[in-house]
Parts: C-alpha cells; structure tokens; sequence
C-alpha cells in the first residue's frame, strides 16, 4: 500500500445536513447550532452545516438560515451548504458560506426519484449555479450513487469519469464521488479514484462513504491508497439513504479519524474532544449510533488485569 | 494497491470455537453439529470446530468430543480444533483432526491472563505439542495480541517477529497472526504481514482480526495488499475477547466474503449458503449479531423505484 506517514487529511463533517436530514426527529437550532459550535472546535476541515431547500422537502433542515447566522465561525473551517437551485444559492450566499454543495446522481433513476430531474437536467441546472456562486463561494459537486445505485444496479466507471469530464468544462473545481449505499468495494474504490486524480490532477475530489456493508473504513483505506486526502464523514455515522431503507449510516467520523491517525496520518481532528461530541448526539436524535470507537475505546486504551493477575505479580 | 483479480482466497470460519467460546449460553451439541454441517456445505476452507479444554475452562464447549464425531466431513474442508495441552491434543487427535490450533499471546500480561503461563512456558508446550502432532495432523500457532495488548500496550514488529521465528525452529509451518481485541490498523497490518512473508516465505500465514473499532475488514484488504491469502472470520461477527468489555466480536464471515467476492476475488464460498447460515445464529446465541450485509442486503441488491417514479416512466 502506498501510505506515506504523516499524510495531512482533510476530515470533512456532513452530520448535520447529511445526517439529520433523514432523522425523523426535528432537533432544535439550539441543539443543533451547539453541535455545530462544538465540532468546529474539533480541527475538522469543513463543516456541512445545513441545507437550503424547502421546508417541505427536508423539514429536519427547516431552520437553514438560523442555523447558519447564529452558528460562530472558527477559522481554518470551511462552512458549507447543500443548495438544490438558484434560490437556495442565494439564500446560502446570504448567510456567508463558504461553500455550495449541489448534489446530483450518475444514475438517471436515482437522480429522476431524489431530485425529480433527468441528470441532463441537473448538469443545466448546477451549470446554472456555477454562474451564480462564481466569484462568491467555492462549487461542490456531490455525485450520488457514483459505485452503483439501488434501483439501476451497476455504475461504470466510465458513466463517472463522463460526468466528472463534463463538471470540469462547467468549471467545477471540486468533486465529491458518493457511495450512497454503500455498495462500492475497495478494489473499485482504488481503480476509480487513481483514474481520476491521474485524469484530472487540477480537481479536488473527495471520498463520500457509506458503512452499509461494512466496507466504509477498508473504502476509505483504498481512497487514501489512491492519493485521497480529503473525506466526507458524519459524526456517529449518523445518515442513510431513503431509498434504501435498512441501510445504516455514512462513514463514522470518530472511527475514520482514530483509523487514520492509528495509521500515522495527520487529520488535525483532536479524537478526544470529537469523541465528546459524538457522545451528545444519542441525546439528540432519540436513538442509539453505530459508531465503534465511542463503544470500545480508543486502540491504546489499557484494560485492568485481572486480580489474580496482579496479585501474582506483587 | 496490489490486488490481482481472481485470486483464490482461504476463508477459516472460527465462529463454532472462537465465538461460542464466550458465549453465556451453552448451545447445544445438535444446534452446533447442525450450524458446522451447515458451513460445511458453503465452500469454507477451513472450521474451527471446538476446543478441548478442560470443561471447567470452558463450559460453552463442554461437548467437544461429541460435536467432532457427529459432524459430516464435507471434502475440501479441514477440521481444526483448538488444544491447550498434550492431553486435549491427544483428545482432538483421537476425534481425526486435521490440524491443531494452539494458541500462545506476544505479550506476557495476555499470556498469563488466558492461558496461566509465561511466554516461554507456552513456547516450551509448543514444542512439545509439535513433537506428539507430528505425521498425525497440522499444527497452527495463532499468535493472540500480535498488533498490540489491551494490558501491556504496544506489541511491537520486532516483538511478532521474535515470536514467528521460533515457531519456526519448533517446526511450526502455519502461523495466525491475530488481532485480539481489534487494535490494529491497516497500515500496521500491511507492514508487519509484508515483513512477515518476506522473511518466512515458506511459512503460511493467516490473517486474524476483529471488528471492535469498525476496521475489521480494512485491516483484511490491507492484508490481502500484503499477499496474504487465508482469513479467519466468524460468522455473523461473533466472538470478542473476555478480557475487553464493550469489545465486539471477529471480522463477519459473510461480510468479509461478499466484499472479497465484489472486489473480484475468489474464495469459493457461496455468499447465499452462508447468509442462511448466519440467519440462524440470533437464535441459537439469543442475541444480535453485528454482521452487516445479513442486514442491507448484499451491494447488487436492487431497490424498486418510488411509486410516482415508475408511473411516471409509464
């Protein structure tokens, strides 16, 4: 494997948009802007705080604005929103973030039953966006269901590398690719993001996964083999998909840090003080997280010998 | 990554001995012949079936003899079973074992926790075990707390390596390097098995971890990265270490052969023969298990489309 010790990492933070977008819970903006505030003193890259679409659509992200006005900036983080169209660009400009996450799918179902739109119909629309943001905000685009999707099945690596191709002459200059289900295995993992960092060496992709199938850390592994260095997360391994229930959570920010850390990586994020907010969420969302780290305890925790142990020993 | 397509791959279920092992509940004698006739059919290199311990030692497994005699022996299968001593390894002989597993900590706190010995006692029983196993069955050391020790702390490289040439000397040709408590890291992982196969090329190594911190199966493909081929796994995810609390079990079989299996190796096993197999053990434990793809289903799984969207393409 190809890991250099000391790799700086860029741990990005999507729990609280990505995450409680789908928690049937509202968790107040209160609740909501002191998670924020207690993450950005983590020493994570960037922040998904909030989304600006309708009410409608995500009533858990209801107080998009609020959120973000009443939310204290700390520097060296970067504050970002998912936007689905011009006017949750300019609500999201408004609020003075960072950055705009527009989201969209490589498979056409996905896309048409997520956001009621032909993928040629989301390409205008981000298109669209570009020119908005331009000059304003750093552009984010999110590629959903980039291994595979849960109704179309297969994803080529070729429909991806079309797509990233077709972001870079929109002038995106940043590309998440998104393992939605988690269905993506590392070997594919490795494959994709080795072609597109070798294809297009002037973007800036991100690793997006999912803990579905247990394969969010090794995913991550291969990412990071592949010259990887930034990676979406959430908090807990809050998150899901809708159209894939029974499927747990994104990657699990607490887990991702301690691994890479453990493997020599420098992430910035100090786990103790990220371990502690992990440890407020349960409270927030009224259930339980799959998280392992917060469970078991940091890889060089010591245990207690057993008594008789010790007493041999004096 | 150094990943060939096709490669065979060895999948050694410890679910019947590592797991039951700790479990509170004695499951008895036909529900573990029924579970290991099970495995046995699903394409599995190898099962650990039981372990002849002292029935006080370890009341789970009480029934040793019986289980050994009333399983079917499905060709392409070894049987192997865990031995503390001459007399239970005079007992699994006697049962037509095809290997002996013993097993011995790298560090001496771990050692003399399980196993009531110091490192060189537990070498010098080794050897003796070797001298009776001999042209009667294979012999496997799995080498317990070999990336690190939930009492003593760090295990170091030097400290594996120490050990593994020994059991070379002793005439030991198969060594399990185990991950007892789920404190390795990938990056750790694929040094030390690189280390290891450069050193001792003609010694067969298997690669042992749990899922306790989520790295479980990131530490398996930074080991097939290594270029090892044989992996212990228990299915469903059962097993955990009785000296860590809170820690949870062995790499999941299942999950770890449907990630193998996407990643397009080969281990033989039929994926839907082993989930069936996996379905069974809630009840035979009485409690969940954490394996994952038995829960979302495995990653070609399709979803059906949202109503209005297949209307919609009507």
């Amino acid at each position: 494997m190809n890991i250099n010790p000391g790799k700086s990492l860029y741990i990005q933070e999507v729990a609280p948009r990505d995450g409680l977008q789908i928690e049937p819970r509202f968790v107040p903006t209160e609740q909501k802007v002191a998670l924020i505030n207690a993450l950005s003193r983590t020493g994570l890259a960037k922040i998904e705080v909030t989304s600006f679409t309708s009410p409608k659509a995500i009533p858990a992200l209801a107080d998009a604005e609020a959120v973000m006005k009443q939310i204290e900036r700390v520097a060296g983080v970067e504050y970002t929103a998912l936007v689905p169209n011009v006017k949750g660009c300019e609500r999201a400009l408004q609020c003075d973030v960072g950055e705009i996450n527009v989201v969209m799918s490589a498979s056409q179902s996905h896309n048409r039953a997520n956001l009621r739109m032909s993928c040629e119909q989301s390409l205008a629309a981000i298109t669209e966006l570009v020119g908005v943001a331009r000059g304003r905000a750093h552009v984010n685009v999110s590629l959903s269901t980039a291994f595979g999707c849960p109704f179309d099945g297969v994803v080529t690596d070729a429909r991806i590398f079309e797509l990233v191709a077709r972001f870079e002459q929109i002038g995106i200059e940043r590309v998440a690719l998104c393992d939605t289900t988690g269905v993506a295995n590392p070997a594919q993992v490795n494959r994709v993001f080795s072609s597109a960092r070798r294809r297009w060496p002037a973007l800036t992709f991100t690793a997006h996964f999912h803990n579905t199938r247990g394969m969010g850390l090794a995913n991550a592994v291969a990412a990071l083999d592949a010259g990887i260095d930034r990676f979406d997360a959430a908090l807990g391994g809050l998150g899901g998909c809708p159209f894939a229930p029974g499927a747990s959570g994104n990657v699990c920010t607490e887990d991702l840090v301690h691994m890479f850390e453990a493997m020599g990586c420098t992430t910035g994020v100090d786990l103790e003080a990220l371990l502690a907010a992990a440890r407020t969420l349960p409270r927030l969302v009224e259930h339980d997280l799959p998280g392992q780290v917060l469970q078991a305890g940091v890889a060089t925790r010591r245990y207690p010998k057993p008594e008789w142990l010790e007493a041999q020993a004096r």
